[in-house]
């Protein structure tokens, strides 16, 4: 489905029952709206939604009004949101495995399965993706949603909708372990402690790592890594990194690195972290399109780079990590607001840049 | 080194002080001798041991004499044992890395380095492998070995010398799950729950595996199965396995199926409970040289056969796994002996078949 | 005529226009119909079928009712057929990347797109395929098939629309060497030398493949290999095989076998013609469900056993190596017939067990 | 062994028999002088080198005196060459394969089997590497060499010693190839067709590339890219690369890209020439050391990049690949000199950068 037939048909849906729907009004404003509950069509299931997180990129939106190359178009509100998780409360007629009551996390992008990524399972890479929340495409942070089936993961008996909203982030944390090829008992070094980073860390002591070394300038972060498996932390505004790393790692480096702040000066420090032929992962997208990166390194340690773009083929796995006990995501969270609150869950989310790692969204 | 060579230096080595040293003299019988302390020539260190673990194999042979395709010469005594730790005291002239005081674990196949297998990572195949126990290599019952440093691995602060022996059954499992390439995430299913079904089952856990599934016929083993962190365990005398694991996996079956217990009715087993598309590790060896197997289950559901021989690469990733709590080998201990029980221990390990499930030799 | 009376127009006329089409009608008989050709809709196209292959399946299907687990319903007339190729005549609404004109080869089987194995690139394993001559569904021996876009496959202008249908046997053939992960340099054996162990050979040679070693009982067979690129061939009739294959080997035995005969007997050679550490691939199908198989040999070589159901993203790939000269496809073709002749050339496809290697239809 | 060892020992076994070596006498000349023979010793064969190639890091040092981070000590005779093949005319006493008169290729970089780059495969990355003619290691530029058996890979019957020494420069361009993962059927461009950049391209012919593009500002270095099989060139003095690679492409980019001219020009241009998903492999060495790169377009299409630094475990499988005839090795020489000229061989190396793309040395 084109972005465009996927906003109109989204309009079209929403025909009697009435919901609430959280709309950016311009620039660092949320309204509330009474907008029309879709129906479940076809394959579709209609999802009460439960938990919807607050991302960076939503964050980006509100204060900013674009992220990356994707704007908002001002003149007109906008919802954001596309991590959420919720109840079936309604199943279209094609719809085969889910049923009313089953609990569900929601992918966000739908792809369009006949393209050369998609059918060899790239699809994250899909040209075609109709991503909620990324402008045009409308969000999640409402009462309802109609979903494709197949893109609504069930959760298990002992998982929350709480930690099935987190799935998502998670899942970018765990797709950047599956790229980095993360071993058990490897030693890995994260560049970043916000929330990407404590998912990658989540998911790199999921994948067994052994040494976990996270590093930020922020105290608070640090700590939160601490409580989620850090083996150890490094403030870079207190200590030289290289040192550390090099102390820590006797000399070695890291197996695998990760860069997930997004900043110029974090990604060109990672060739001299990396060991011998070990592998760089860039999860963080920079503002600065160009860096200077010191090739020579590379070369040197015939190390390779890898780099994350959203995740594919992921939600089923992270869901059985998280039921199985072997990853704690609901420990990310810091923050809870309801959808009445959303104005001062962004406003947290847009001044807090110490202790906020996680805010979500408790819909009623 | 040839065989015959490495034989014939450690007695050459053995010159002036005297440790104790424990032989099998003719099947079922131990015996202790004085035999001298060799020296740590070269790039070799003088270990002396701590602990060595009792392996199936060394069980085998001191009861049956043989072990697969290698037979013990009864008309000589033979030494055991190579799953060993313990502390570096002395160090040959071409050491680097390693220092007097050094706590570390043995690996015990020491390899040409020059084949095609060695050069290429799977020192595992190399033909020319000396391995200790392996007639007519002698084993390390005994207080002191000299042995390359290149094959001793230093354990770090929070890791004893107990767990130290154990790297060695742990790294059959951490070397099935890589060979299994479990994935975070994954569902497995374990058939045998003693100890080379149990380390695997270890290894999976810190790969990140979700649902684990053993089976056995003894519940003791299951019991412990399950403290070790087996989601579900199966008796296959109570209960079919084949329902119990479409049951459990909704169905789907196993993303890897391991075969430990070796035995013809069980290798037949797994085409049945592996998932479409997923993979068979054969671990087990199986005294039964051609089995009857449905290779039409295997083409329907394009599953793939990995076997394991041995291991390769694990040591330092397997005791990083340990360090880091990712893995709690040493709970797979029931019994510990001392050095002048030998006999007692080998006894027991003969025939307590339920709740023995790892026996150690405390060697002072 | 206004622009919409004349679109109504053709439409009626396209209801009527015909075709031949030739269907089995009970075993070992042909028949053709005059059937309505079909209308291109939505995202399909309609394609004027030049050529299509007489498949080992279809014979099956034509000879004994049946193939594998799927039988022809004889109460009806059915439609054989699924390795074709020919040009656009005719494009859907929504198609965006084809156009009139264009030579396409077409992939037979359409998938879901939504199950996991489809999303993770495994489409060959989604349960809910519709497969061309895969009873119930029809398959292509008509001159015109409409067909989703996406399953179209244009072909550069070098390559003629013979070699177009021949990518489908291809396919199969560069899947078990993409499977067996052939590596360039990489010595292969290959059972059998009928049309899939000719494709594979032809894909293993293209993979770069060193030595190629082909088997086969028939000299006609083994000459075509040889044509073929065969670096040398054994008829197993007349020589020991394992005798041979370690000669040639220098005693070590393949890289990678291929058993594409689908017989016990080959089946069950395998453990003994791989090297240590090397990869089996089953490609044939064996009528035979369960084998005797010595796993004894497997574990002692750490040996891995690959399987090939159908094939998967191979289509762009194989063409772009057909067009660039590495596979020389066209060259497999021994018999051509055409559409009028479908009852002849089946029958030398059940009779000719010799010089046959690989039948087409041509379609005018 | 240790690099100084190395030294001390190769003069050590220069004792009666005299032979002639070309030695580097400070910038720009060098010299013949008349040396010992060595003996074979232990496990090392003799060889009567027949070919020594002419590296562009031999040119390198020959011209400037160093290459990269190493340097030749100019207060000594310095000897270069490390692509040479010979024949086999005295065995060690441990030598167990090869015997006198069979032909063989050196691979020039001797590890040290102990480390974990060593034990993993990965002994390109071996810190104890000893390696032919990289300062303080001597090279081949001689008459015999004594070698490790083990590093001496036997030429088949139908291979020549020219082929032979072109071994070791074709094992770059292989390795890339392998780094890269190229698979058949893919689309490659290639950056630089200087002697790397045309054994990348012979590698990726036999690895069953389809698409291949040089690009390079010299046209008669394309005019041999298209001699060794590139179905297109891009002269970038006259084209803009980027519109020719997306007309060539369909827009696509190329699966994978490889960097071999070093120069941060064309590292720059990578990320813009690969398609999604695609993979850059680094092969040429920039003189600077950090370059501008735009790492916003490598996140975007979720790109990989990989690097070259020498090879492992090529030989045996280039070897077989030339010996098949999936590789035309020798039609990369332009220039054959004997050693009696190996000033005039070395000055035209120096000036000829137009024509001259690969330079032996016959050695009578």
């Amino acid at each position: 489905m084109k972005t465009k037939d996927w906003k109109r048909r989204k309009e079209n849906d929403r025909m009697m029952k009435m919901q609430k729907g959280a709309y950016m009004q311009g620039i660092d404003k949320m309204i509330l709206k009474e907008i029309p509950v879709p129906k479940a069509e076809g394959k579709q299931v209609l999802v009460k939604i439960e938990y919807v997180g607050i991302c960076g990129s939503d964050v980006h939106y509100f204060h900013h009004g674009c992220c990356g190359a994707y704007k908002v178009d001002l003149s007109e509100d906008f919802m954001l949101g596309h991590e959420c998780a919720g109840t079936v409360v309604e199943v279209g007629k094609e719809v085969t495995d889910l049923k009313v009551g089953d609990r569900v996390a929601l992918e966000p992008g739908i792809t369009c399965g006949k393209c050369e990524f998609c059918k060899s399972g790239h699809y994250n890479l899909c040209p075609d993706v109709v991503f909620l929340a990324t402008p045009p495409v409308q969000g999640c942070y409402e009462q309802y949603i109609a979903f494709p089936e197949d893109m609504c993961f069930k959760l298990p008996e002992n998982m929350s909708t709480l930690e099935g909203c987190l799935i998502e982030p998670l899942s970018v944390g765990f797709y950047a372990a599956n790229q980095g090829e993360v071993q058990t008992g490897d030693t890995v070094v994260i560049l970043g402690a916000g929330c990407i980073g404590l998912v990658t860390l989540l998911a790199c002591k999921a994948h067994g790592a052994g040494q976990m070394i996270v590093v930020d300038l922020v105290d608070a972060r640090l700590e939160k890594a601490k409580e989620l498996g850090a083996t150890a932390v490094i403030n870079s505004k207190e200590k030289d990194v290289f040192q550390e790393v090099e102390r820590l790692t006797g000399g070695r480096g890291g197996d695998v690195v990760f860069e997930t702040a997004g900043s110029a000066v974090t990604i060109a420090q990672t060739p001299f972290l990396v060991r011998r032929g070990g592998t760089i992962t860039l999860v963080g997208i920079s503002a600065q399109e160009e860096i200077n990166y010191n090739f020579a390194q590379i070369m040197d340690k015939e190390a390779s780079i890898k780099s994350v773009f959203r995740y594919r083929n992921i939600y089923p796995k992270a869901i059985s990590a998280v039921a199985s006990g072997a990853i704690d995501v609901k420990s990310i969270v810091t923050h809870e607001f309801d959808l009445e609150h959303i104005q001062e869950a962004f406003d947290e989310a847009v001044n807090n840049k110490t202790d906020l790692v996680k805010a979500v969204i408790k819909v009623e």
